[in-house]
Formats: C-alpha cells, structure tokens, sequence
C-alpha cells in the first residue's frame, strides 16, 4: 500500500528546511529516569522556529509552492498559524492567517511580528473565510497536518531524534490532527530494529484514541475542554490512514497529569513547555509498566503558553 | 604577575569535570538580536545538572579533594550548597551544607535529595556554623567562589561557550561573589584576539562595580534588596584579584530590568532564567551602544527560581 508520505520525503524535507529550522537539543532528566525505570530523552521543540515543531511542516510546505503562488493562506489560532507566517516570510511572500475574533491579543500579535495579515472572524466561520481569501488573493491554503509535505516536515523532528540518539525502543508524540505522530511514525517504522509510536492524548478530546481502535475516522469531541490547546482538533485523514498502516497507539492522559507534567518541565528542566506539548510525559507516567527498562524518546512539541495553568498546578 | 588561576586550570578543570556536568546547549533570538543590532549568544547554565553552573566549580573542588577526606562542608542557602550535594555524592563523601532557617523548604529538599545534610542556623551564625562542623567531622570547607579550583571550575563555562561559538568579541556574567566572572576573564585573556568580559550586577549590591571602579574591595552592601537573590554576597579576593589585573567592568541594572530580561527568557526563549541569570541581558539592554555590531556571549548563570516574580514581571 502507498502512503501519503514515505520515509524519502522526510529525509529529503530535512535537507531542504535545514537552513530556516533549529536542530533542537535533547535532554534527559536522572531524576525521571530513576522516578520511571527508563531512559527517556525529551527532543525540545518548544526551542524550535515559533516555539513549536509547526515551523518544520509550514516551511516544508511553503517551500514547495509554485515560483509564481501570489501568497499563502491558512486558518489556525495556534503554533501553525505563527509558522505559516514565519515561513512565508521566508519566501517574502504575502500571508493571510484567519483567526477566530476570541484568539489572544498575543497570539494576534505574535502572527503580525512576521508580517503576516490577520484576519479575524467567528469561529465557526473560519473554513468558508480562509477559503474566501484564498479565491480572492489566489493564496495557496496550507493545511496544519492534513496536506503531505506538512506531514514530512513534522517527520523532520523525529528523523534528527533518531539520529541524535542511538537505540531508542519507543517514541511518543501528542496527537492532535496527527501530523506529528504520523511523521513519528513513518520513521520510526523506517528504522532496524524499527521504533514503535505512541501518541499522547488528552481524554478529554480522544478522538484520535477511538478512531484508531476502531479503525474508523471520528469526528471531533463537540465542544471539547482540555488545557492542552494545540491538541482539539480531530485526525486528519492522511495521518489517520499512516498510523492505521503503522500501528501506532495512543495513550490517553487526565488534565492533572498533563498541568503535573508541564509543571515538571517548569521546575526540574528549566523548560517552559504549553500543556500540549507536556502530554507525552504525562503518558509515560500513566503507563509506566509500559516504558520500564526501554529508552524512550519523546517529542516536547511547543513552548508557546502564557503560563496561566501555573497556579492550577501548583495546587495538585 | 601570578594570579590565582591559570588558563591550563581551566582546561584541565574541564577534563576533570566532563563525565559529570553537561556541556550545555547555545541559543539564539533573532527577535532580540534586532532589536539589540548584535548577535548574542546565550549559554544555557539553567539547563547544568543541579539547575546552575555552580555544578562544576564544586565538582572541580571536589574531585581534588585527597582520598581520605571524610566529607565537605559550605555554608549556602543557594545553588552551590545543591552544587556540592551533587558533588560529594559523586565521590560518595558526606556531605554538610549549613542553611539559614529562613530557607526555602523546596531548597532545603532539593540539597535533601542530593543525600546531604542540612545543618540549620541563624543567618548571621552561618560562617562559624560551617566551621563548627568543619572541627567536628574533619569535613573540608569549598568556599562558594574564593577558591581557586571552584573559580578554575566555573571558567569551564566559558570555556565551552568560545569553543561552541566563534568570533566572540565580548563575554557578559552575572557578578556576585566573582567566581563566574573571574573564571570567564581568565578564559577571556588567553584567547586570541583576547575576549573582554563584562558583568552584570544589580545596582542594589553594587560593590562589584564600586570595588573594580576604586581599586580597593569593598564590604557588601548592607541589609540588600534585589530580586537577583543568586547576587547578595560581595566579591571575593581570589576573583577581586584576577578582575583587576584583567580589566574586566561592570555594568549595573535595575530591579525593573531584571524582571523584564528574566520574562523575555520565559516568554519569547521558553527557558526559565532565575532572576541572577537575567542580569547580563539586563546588562545589554541597559547599555546597547556598547554590544551593537559586537559577537557577544552570554552566561545564564541558572534556572532555579519558584517563578514567585511573575506576576510583577507582568505589570512592568
């Protein structure tokens, strides 16, 4: 069967966004490697472009548009919405990003300090519009995982983990959409001894958990509540059909444990890590039976985060 | 001249030291490389083992210690007294560390978890506290920074930096006791060309700066306020002596200023910096026209902070 992404694209997406994107440090943690029993190693792309991975998979992406595309156009109050920019920026080419009218002043304002134009709306509205723009400038629309090259990019992370660190038996990812995981898991499955995926999830919006089980797409969780922002959405269906082929997993984690993980981050690791990013370590503790005595990789997918979680956490 | 440290103690501090500190990551901001016109190069010391790079000037004292020491002792509500926790349990040699009772619990557990002994006094009864244990156990005293091997340690900070990053014009380093900074004056002077060093103090304990700018060492400043509590202590003689002879300055900050470096670390670099660690930055800001066009490296002294700032660090 052919996948929308194979391992070739990844290794060639790495050469092609090397001169724009970080080679993020890895760290490790004695302290939880003696609390899990394990070797864990933490790829830290909240130090990445923008603050989360997303800078991989947009700049693989815009990199790739025709010589003549008059710009680019996504919909993303997030770290996509931050890459698109950043990397179209690369290219000096005009960027729209649609934004729900509810998005933080920040975030708006971390968008714009690319020279990106935002455009505001309802969020319900946020589809139609950034497909308004798109027939209105000719924008080529870069969707935050469910588009191939994006996906290759995400694997870019996974891809210099592996080579950074030798013999790893696991790597865990957060799955939102699933671009990430789903480029996890096409290197992983590319390596000898090949390296399983476990994506971490919020069980608030597990969507990702139950269609994977189910071997059916879901749809999202309607009005979803989980401090972990970057992961509401539901899979796409490019990462859906990879990690079906691949056999990925997903472990489902509490709101405690993501603000104890994050909180981990903050204190023992000098790392400010958003909620989402803190999902996998959150998962490791949940199932820790399953990462005794294996060396683990995981992907600390962003740092982007105003750190309003803090009290709550430090009240658990 | 003779001054208390030579360049060769710092490279074989660092041979000494390599199995048991991190050789700590490099990091950029083009945000602030633009708003600055310079090209900063930030070492990340919050990410050292114990959270400071505190580890490997006591771990370079201690690793000289002769065979038959029957254990350390130093007197340091802060990152050292962790420092030589983590040290002398390297060598499986007790360890005493003497501790005001006004400490915070979370420090006072974290020398804890080292297997070190707390030894609780009075503030003012800290120096013969430490000596009484001194005479009782037969334990070494590792000065925090007025010690030739703890400085020789500290310089391999620096050490690394120049090796990491070409071309640096100017090193900038919080200044407190002086270690840090006579360490990385004396990296600085054997380079070719020769690197100036600057530190970073708060003008609330300025005596660095008055001592280098008078020639004579002065006494610390009493009862001093400053958020930079890493900062409190005056400059020793060892490092008095090796900053005259080597010229190196210092530049003062604001409260204000600190706190607002310390928030770029945390919002825009996704690093926790404790306030002491923000200072050089600090230090830049303070006085752009000196870096601007400059290579200038930067030591982050450390990460170990409750964040208990940042809320004021908001309403600047």
């Amino acid at each position: 069967m052919t996948l929308p992404v194979e391992y070739a694209d990844i290794e060639a997406a790495a050469d092609r966004i090397a001169p724009y994107v970080h080679r993020t440090p890895v760290f490790t943690s004695s302290v939880l490697d003696r609390e899990l029993g394990a070797c864990v190693f933490f790829k830290a792309e909240n130090l990445q472009k923008v603050g989360a991975f997303k800078a991989r998979g947009a700049t693989n992406a815009i990199l790739q548009l025709p010589d003549d595309v008059p710009g680019v156009v996504t919909h993303s109050s997030g770290n996509h919405g931050q890459a698109i920019a950043y990397a179209a920026a690369i290219r000096d080419l005009p960027a729209w990003i649609v934004m729900p009218r509810t998005a933080p002043q920040l975030k708006i304002e971390a968008v714009r300090s690319y020279g990106a134009e935002v455009v505001l709306c309802d969020h319900a509205d946020r589809e139609p519009t950034a497909a308004d723009v798109a027939e209105r400038t000719g924008a080529a629309l870069v969707h935050p995982f469910d588009n191939s090259n994006v996906i290759a990019g995400q694997g870019t992370a996974t891809l210099e983990l592996v080579d950074q660190v030798e013999g790893l038996d696991v790597v865990v990812a957060p799955i939102g959409g699933g671009g990430l995981l789903s480029g996890a898991a096409t290197v992983g499955a590319a390596q000898d001894p090949v390296i399983r995926v476990i994506g971490a999830e919020p069980f608030a919006v597990d969507e990702a958990f139950r269609s994977l089980r189910s071997g059916r797409r879901l749809g999202g969780v309607v009005d979803p509540v989980t401090v972990a922002d970057g992961l509401l959405t539901g899979i796409g269906a490019r990462p859906f059909a990879i990690l079906t082929a691949l056999e990925a997993e997903v472990i489902r984690v509490t709101e405690a444990s993501i603000l104890k993980a994050a909180l981990f981050f903050l204190q023992r690791m000098k790392l400010v890590v958003e909620p989402s990013g803190a999902t996998p370590l959150a998962a490791l503790r949940t199932e820790p039976e399953r990462f005794s005595g294996r060396r683990v990789g995981v992907i600390i997918s962003g740092g982007n985060t105003d750190l309003s979680w803090l009290e709550a956490a430090r009240r658990l």
